[in-house]
């Protein structure tokens, strides 16, 4: 199977190396499949809760998209490759018809790991074999397919991470990387942001979601950033002063969670034999936590608590997205190919630092339409508009964010309470 | 019970004639009792869902209010009335200790009701005799109370409709007034709102919750507002085009919320015997619909597909607040005293009408702080920021809200999901 | 409405002295209101809990057993009360149509409890002048009737003390009686049963339910019934052994009730401020625990666990039943006017006492049909057979069971964790 | 790793075919190799509801009872394969201390279906070496093992079952065989049971489990039961004669069951495209119905309203063993070698047919213990006691029963909602 694929890849080289688009869905493809490499049939398909789902399904349902929205609606005389999967990988595009229920997902040990690799190449050879001849909006389904891919590909080690969590045995799902002592970091500080009318949203150049535009005006009122996310050690001052036992920290919403669900840490912090919050749980398995290192895989409830206890706020998207415009989305901690991703201790220096890769920055503010939005056409255009309520958005992507997917305009959102992404803070107050 | 409550009324009309807040404060009580004077103990004691409390809960717990934040705080030497009932009657307050678990607030059939209106009349009392010699602290507090007291005016009467709207029986909280038609509505129309810079939040003249400011600058793009809300026979047309069985139509959670629990109109519609939607249950018991008054009891949710289906969308917090800020928002349809109160068809003429009053129009905002919020010191801090997160604004006030009690910055806010205020929709459009 | 009620059963007296049916309806209709007459129409209309009812759907669903099983089937031209009322006091005989769901019984505030009590009147009044003319048919349904209220007296109570126990006021149903210290009891003897075939079930003397025939053979082995009741003391010994910690004591789905729901104790028992077990709730409010009388309110599972921590098990229904056999089921602890009826302590001798009253004796045997068992005819026979699935038989009545309404073949029958009626536990052992 | 599994058994050809135990274990552990042959690591590790487990986990735990009751107990210096993995395949024996919730048994994709295997491998080869040494005690906790493991092989296959019928590809475990059409069966026919005293329960010779304990006496009643079970064809008149719409036909459990659930027949039926009853999903995949066979799949709910409507009863379990008794428990459709396993049409002829083995039949007693039963010693005592509440006895054994497992006295028990099994019914009725 696996051999299928790379000989496809091979041949692709030699015909469509000149296709900028065709080299990106080879490289965009080609690490997803190393993402899953070290995972077994069983890894692959289990699912560990609702919001999360099994890394065959992320294998398949990308797979689905470009057989859906490019094969199927612009390439004459495709004949689907199983015409049953449609309903097993179709995530929540209601106009693409009935699906399987979202928390069943995990039941679907077959088609096997397998069969689903055999599809993937499958796809990626139609689609090799059409590329030459596919229009302009066939393309730009291309373009929207890799990027979907790539937030599949952060997903996919997201909910692989929740998995192996819940496993006893606490497994690896890469090996670990020598470990080296951190500096503590220096002391936060604190950088003014510009105020008054100021423009965000996507300006229109290169790709960007349908929710990152249009480009419009907000009013800033006088305010600064953190130069650096809140450290694990920053956090664990906050959990010995008894912030997750402190009402008054809290959103109402946020405290009824913390007590539905006796949160008391980060979700993948782990307590040693004396109590102490020392270790973590990682995507290599478990360690000693890097008290330099942003702190990860908190809620927005938590992120709140955690500005009110320090006397600041978060920063609105506005603010955030501002501050962030003349910086290179490219550099810092992302995703560049298979590994134990995990934030790094913040480098010395002065200024904003950070601010793209390591972890998702929580923002103050609801992901809502920017004025003038207008969703995309068609099927696709259920991607991102309908969840435009109850949730929260995270600016900057994180180490499992592919290189080359972020931008200042990207939005990302979650509910309140949810934490398995690579989630962290950033805090922001007034002037 | 109710003999002296009146008499200690009458008394205070001697003494305190010349304080316009005893004054204010002797309105907001009495009219308190006289919604609740038709009820049985029974009636006073049912809880009929989560969101909702009971009747005798309301006229306690602004009673408590009172006792606590001025009394037990200002007035030397007092002695609490019943020191029990603290824990039966604190709503939210974390700050003042343990309390009843709000689902069960209707398993409390004591005290009775007779025993809370002696209550209330005891609180009563203590204030009259109390308020000539307080400092403005605590006298700020009383009109904080009085604000208090009308927000559980209007909750009163919701809660006890949405009790009244589980009994088979359909009983009438108040006899129904003679039905008089109604004209056909003329068609809607669009009034321009002012767009760039524009400054809302409360400026600090009069009594504002303190999430209403500061005041500050919003930008606003080029739009315009419908003149008026829309009404119950523009609704049917929605629900006779299928609008709540067509998911594209419909947010990710509001198409889940539709599916659940089988939403097919609004809250209180019923059907009539030919399964027509012709009827509806109010506070004056069943009656048939009035197609041409505001269409009310409608969620976020339902409000944002309105929308869609429309072709238009709901208008923000700042185009809202700034378009009502000449308007007077003692006039228009605002509860007055006890009685079956209900939205009224829009009057004939030009320009936005019923901004204020009828029903609370859903934003398309967030419950989230206006820029440089800061929440009163204080156990009655915890008022109202502790809610922003999850939940959208509503503005304007509805047939429910105390005459008097709302104003242009006045931010109401419920989850998207509900619906058992009297809540409507007034369009917007982009220009 | 209550004085109407009274006159009617004042000229009953004169008319029908003379029928020992008419005699035996006023008895027990009189004794149901006189077990409401403290309540106040919120104590009433109240539910704590799905398994249990208000007292105002208890005094209407009773009365609706006979106006629908007497009066409209057997009384010509009879107009019913109220035609909507089946709807709402009709409990769970599906072949007499829809109703109200059981849990949502305690916001029906409407009709009120005066509005109730006048329906009792009137039902009372039409049974009174149709009594002369009724054939044997419809006097049979009348003494079932009368059965069938005597059931809803018990539960009147216990239903009652449930709601009242939700109450933090901790409100007494009825007025404490003087309490007199109680010697300790003597400790536990075994009374040995008869063994081989023995006949039990009803032979068909005197009114009986259907499930409690036919008579029928049961063989049983060498074994010995304690000859009281455990009591508070030793239940509080096993208490403090760490019964409630101890998983080998319980059934798996016992253990994981306990576990669940946190079961620390019988259901009303109250620590005092040193965490000690020496205070309960109960219909005369809270008082300090009889140490000698009977437990109560606990489930199955606790008296399985309990029986095995004594290195006993429950009697068979069989074993208890032909004990039984010979003994007065009149005499006893049992419930005879309104008031605060507890059990008592056993009195000094030899001999099995308390077999009758005091406390509802759970037994090991599943509530399934007797050998033979036939459903009684029509909607009626809805009564008992479809409850046959996953409940325990109870014997002996309690203090709260009317005196004369239980007899050795009543089968009492409840699901393994409950326990808000006044169940204790005899032990039993293999000889 | 199945090569190491496979020399050994080899091997051990060699060393211990003299010794019965050992080629009876043998026998077993290849035989549960063997049912899991065809299954991927993802069809091995998947979870399809808590009442099932992963077919691995049944792997692994069959091996964990060997290795913590046999070789940790009994073999000296046995030092266990990995310390870590009784917490994962502890199924609920509470001494043996905590243990994975079983609900979130599907997350544990490591260790790996051949990691399980290689751990099976371990156990078997510590066991074959341990045998010649093993005292008494210890061979009898082997031949528990090896009754246990026999349960675990049906629980294995109806696990799997059920996780196959999740998915909508409708996957096979095991190629179908070729179908030949059944005869339609002869008209059902009653055979007379025998009445008065019997004696059921086990007599001591040979393995029985605990529960099946001690023989005593049961009376009857004269009662004759079906000479067959109920089949596809039977209940499908029960279908179409609105059996499931019918509350009188059901308990009240039953009917909420129905409602909740929205049951409208056996488990694994398949509709047509017309609507019709035709089809059904097994271990050999999607296929028509065999009307001709016993139905399967049905709950307890279901037999016992199949039974009303059929104007007969369940039989007692007693009066199933007592008719069982002369009969060859050996003989049937029973589980022999790994395969498609299902109930066959009756054979023609006269008197008792398919008593063993075809379906499990529901008998309408209480799983309670037997008079006299005493729970065997230690850990393997929480077998089978604690399951006694809230169930029900089946007997007879299934199509996926072990040839040889089964016996008169073997008391199968589930929940009356419960059908995963193959379950089915046999009618009894009063003569």
């Amino acid at each position: 199977m696996a051999g299928g694929h790379e000989a496809r890849a091979a041949s692709a080289d030699c015909g469509q190396a000149a296709d900028p688009l065709g080299l990106r869905l080879q490289a965009v493809r080609a690490r997803t499949m190393a993402l899953a490499a070290g995972l077994s049939d069983a890894d692959a398909s289990a699912q560990s809760m609702p919001d999360a789902s099994p890394a065959k399904w992320h294998l398949a349902h990308t797979s689905w998209f470009f057989e859906t929205f490019v094969l199927r609606d612009h390439v004459p005389g495709y004949t689907p490759y199983d015409p049953r999967w449609a309903f097993l990988f179709n995530s929540y595009y209601e106009a693409e018809g009935a699906r399987m229920a979202r928390p069943r997902r995990g039941l679907l040990t077959r088609p096997s790991l397998d069969e689903v690799r055999a599809y993937r190449a499958a796809v990626d050879a139609a689609l090799d074999a059409a590329l030459p001849a596919l229009d302009e909006a066939a393309r730009a389904l291309i373009a929207l397919g890799c990027e979907h891919e790539e937030q599949h590909q952060e997903l996919l080690l997201t909910d692989l991470l929740h998995l192996f969590a819940q496993n006893p045995l606490a497994p690896a799902a890469f090996a670990a990387e020598p470990r080296r002592p951190s500096a503590a970091p220096a002391p936060l500080a604190w950088v003014e942001g510009r105020s008054g009318a100021v423009e965000i949203g996507h300006d229109g150049a290169g790709f960007a979601f349908d929710c990152e535009g249009p480009r419009h005006v907000q009013w800033l009122v006088p305010h600064a950033l953190a130069d650096r996310p809140i450290t694990n050690g920053e956090w664990r001052a906050f959990v010995e002063d008894g912030g997750y036992r402190t009402a008054s920290l809290w959103l109402a919403d946020g405290w009824a969670w913390v007590q539905a669900e006796g949160i008391v840490a980060p979700a993948y912090w782990r307590q040693d034999e004396a109590g102490g919050w020392t270790r973590r749980f990682g995507l290599d398995g478990l360690d000693l936590m890097d008290l330099a290192a942003p702190v990860r895989h908190i809620s927005y409830y938590e992120a709140d608590a955690f500005a009110r206890w320090a006397g600041a706020r978060l920063p609105t998207e506005a603010e955030w997205e501002s501050a962030a415009a003349g910086l290179d989305p490219t550099r810092g901690t992302l995703l560049d190919q298979a590994g134990p991703v995990r934030p790094r201790p913040a480098a010395a220096g002065a200024g904003l630092r950070q601010m793209f890769g390591d972890v998702w920055e929580w923002t103050g503010s609801a992901y809502l339409p920017h004025p003038g939005f207008r969703p995309a056409e068609g099927a696709v255009g259920e991607y991102n508009g309908k969840f435009m309520s109850g949730q929260f958005v995270l600016k900057g992507g994180s180490c499992a964010t592919p290189r080359g997917h972020v931008r200042a305009s990207y939005r990302n959102f979650f509910y309140p309470h949810q934490r398995w992404q690579f989630t962290g803070v950033r805090l922001a107050k007034d002037l």
